[in-house]
């Protein structure tokens, strides 16, 4: 069955995920010469970087979440489809998804990465990913279920196991997270629970390297140890998960800590999508393309952004995955397919590294700009300024102001809800009476 | 088992819901000589009258939604617990919960009223009540998915059926979520969907009796339903539905009317408990109290709001089930509670009428106020005022106002995201790796 899009005499590009590469190839694309088919699993856009701050309830989903209609209204170049992608059909031209099948001229693969959880089925069970706003909510409901169990639990070690987290993955993610437990352990947890004794919650990071954030530089590393390490955060460096069983976490070395609450940020793998000669899958996953983000031994099938897989004399081993280069990835790519409707040269890829971030719970950050390295409290303030600046949407970026304004005059964060839409079958047919 | 609740000298007062009326007189009670136990499903209060903007993307769960630990915050004499209530032990002064027996000296039953399908089973199966918030996001992603849908359905007569929504009783609910979609079909809806022909969209209203708002006045009917007229919306009076099969609703008279969305808030009808003499439940399951909302028979249990019926001369069947009259009952019911404790003179509850409302779509409400009945765009901004006032916290009541506020200016709602929090479960295992 063909999905029903209308066919027009542009030539179609069809780009497949809409994160930050595939969100802002179609933006760049919106008024050009090409018809555009956007597909994504979800309606909306999601801004990665703040996951974390739904997981510990500081703000709402819908503050990072941005829908594609939204974004796309008065664009009839754009055509959005909420679909899986099955498969693709490079002989053919065409991706065989939920809807149907999509021909497409030109295809961009901007599918991601998701979480890696190294083969073990355990893990990847009972652990808690947070790749996604709807995995980060999953996680919010799950630490405050928590709670509210080591209330009516009377066993003191079961207890403990409720209110310990353990998180792992000394990246970024790993780091924001641990960071803001532990300032809600000091200062909203004991207020909403004055029944719980808080001395028995510990939060962990586990890293497996001998430091965290080891891609960015070792100032900050450091800087970002101690001041986890002042919060109370329990850092474990060279320390890798070996099994969990949903109550113990063990440790490589014979060490076991309690936890229901595993939070895994240990690594990702690329998505996958069936159809590519594996011949062009690299490492974790991720798809060889060329300077032009070309995918290797295709002529109209490019892949951008975490799945891409390019090597330039400074990444040998392929580019960071981080947004930043999605997005400059898909402005290039842009460029190169209006040159290419323009009959004109098309340009290689090369990648600017405008700097990273990470914070670490109130008022403390660590920054490695190209010409500045620096921590503390100016750190935090750029932090604060630079993600309000990238949240899609003026009232969305007036929303999370509010929310952080508040939350740091009040030591409070309000969004502690346990909510879950229910199924059709969860609002119950016993219900019914007369 | 007991549950986990610290036992004091002073006397326990458990109150089964935390709705208008059951956090009332928490509230209340607070600083009071008893111990209060606050046992609710969820960890936080919903604020039911805008149920039906969080349904039609106009405000956030979290806007109308208050975690009740953040309410109770430095209230050592209130424990909340987050629990299912499965009977009620009147000889032995205790409930039987999911958290196990909580001992009482006195109970407060402040369950409230769930949606009425009057027992057919395939309405109760398919249709989409609105009686909690998590019921109100099910249906905002109802209606979402059903547009992507339509935009990849051919069949003309299937996408119609997609696109139509049907909505059953003309109370405030009603009124309120069919105007509310009908200005959605008009300026909202066809700028996300530029694909899909809005005319084949209908909003339906159908109500069993003479008139929409059939509590309020007669003027405030006759306006309500010219509004809604006016807006769109297919007002069918002295309507009933006989069944429903998912594709179409059957009215009595043998209309059909075809829909994937039936919005059913026809009716009401007490929540049920066990253990109770089954000779005190009355009319519509609701409990059968005396002025001071006693329950029949009993010398320790109490009943307010939706759930509970008194009879005063001006209500001989009992008080409309409003937020309004739960509030009432509860500050009195308190205020008795410390009367007992200070063994003074209970007084016995008469209803004040404060007047009632209603909202139809942008601009226009119908007000009821002792003294004065209007309606127009005036009627609306002191809809908009009350309303705003009595959402729990100031951070909330500062969003729905940005939110109502934005939507106004720019004739959108910008929170039409088809999200659900993922169970274990659907964070797939097949996304093992290595």
């Amino acid at each position: 069955m063909k999905a029903n899009i209308t066919e027009t005499n542009k030539k179609r590009i069809v780009i497949i995920g809409g994160g930050f590469g595939g969100l802002q190839i179609a933006r760049s694309l919106s008024d050009s010469n090409y018809q555009v088919v956007l597909i994504d699993k979800n309606n909306y856009h999601q801004f990665q970087p703040l996951f974390y701050q739904v997981a510990t309830a500081g703000l709402e989903p819908s503050t990072i979440s941005f829908p594609f209609r939204k974004i796309f209204q008065n664009k009839k170049n754009v055509h959005i489809r909420v679909a899986e992608v099955y498969k693709v059909d490079a002989v053919n031209n065409q991706v065989d998804t939920s809807i149907g099948i999509v021909n497409y001229h030109y295809l961009v693969i901007a599918i991601g990465a998701d979480t890696n959880f190294f083969g073990n089925k355990k893990i990847t069970e009972l652990s808690y990913p947070m790749k996604s706003v709807s995995e980060a909510l999953t996680l919010r409901n799950r630490i405050l279920e928590n709670y509210e169990k080591a209330l009516t639990e009377t066993d003191r070690e079961k207890r403990k196991t409720l209110m310990n987290i353990v998180v792992v993955g000394g990246g970024p993610t790993g780091v924001e997270v641990s960071g803001t437990l532990a300032e809600m352990k000091k200062s909203i947890l004991p207020k909403d629970y004055p029944e719980l004794d808080f001395k028995m919650m510990q939060v962990y990071l586990l890293e497996g390297s001998p430091k965290v954030l080891n891609v960015m530089s070792e100032n900050a590393s450091k800087k970002a140890q101690e001041y986890l390490t002042a919060l109370g955060v329990n850092v474990f460096l060279n320390s890798r998960v070996k099994d969990y069983d949903g109550e113990n976490v063990f440790l490589e070395g014979g060490k076991a800590i309690p936890t229901n609450t595993l939070v895994w940020a240990a690594g990702v793998t690329g998505n996958r999508l069936e159809g590519l000669d594996p011949a062009v899958i690299g490492r974790a996953g991720r798809i060889m393309v060329d300077r032009q983000n070309k995918v290797k031994g295709s002529s109209n099938i490019f892949a951008i952004g975490d799945i891409a897989l390019m090597t330039e004399e400074k990444f040998p081993d392929g580019h960071p995955q981080v947004a930043q280069v999605a997005i400059q990835q898909a402005k290039l790519l842009a460029k190169n397919f209006k040159s290419m409707d323009e009959k004109k040269e098309l340009k290689g890829f090369s990648y600017k590294d405008l700097g990273s971030m990470a914070t670490v719970g109130r008022n403390k950050a660590v920054a490695d700009f190209p010409k500045w390295k620096f921590a503390g409290f100016f750190a935090w303030l750029i932090w604060m300024f630079i993600h309000l600046m990238s949240i899609v949407g003026g009232k969305n970026r007036l929303f999370a102001f509010i929310n952080w304004a508040w939350s740091y005059i009040t030591f409070d964060q309000s969004l502690r809800l346990i909510m879950k839409p229910k199924t059709r079958k969860e609002i119950s047919p016993e219900r019914m009476s007369s």
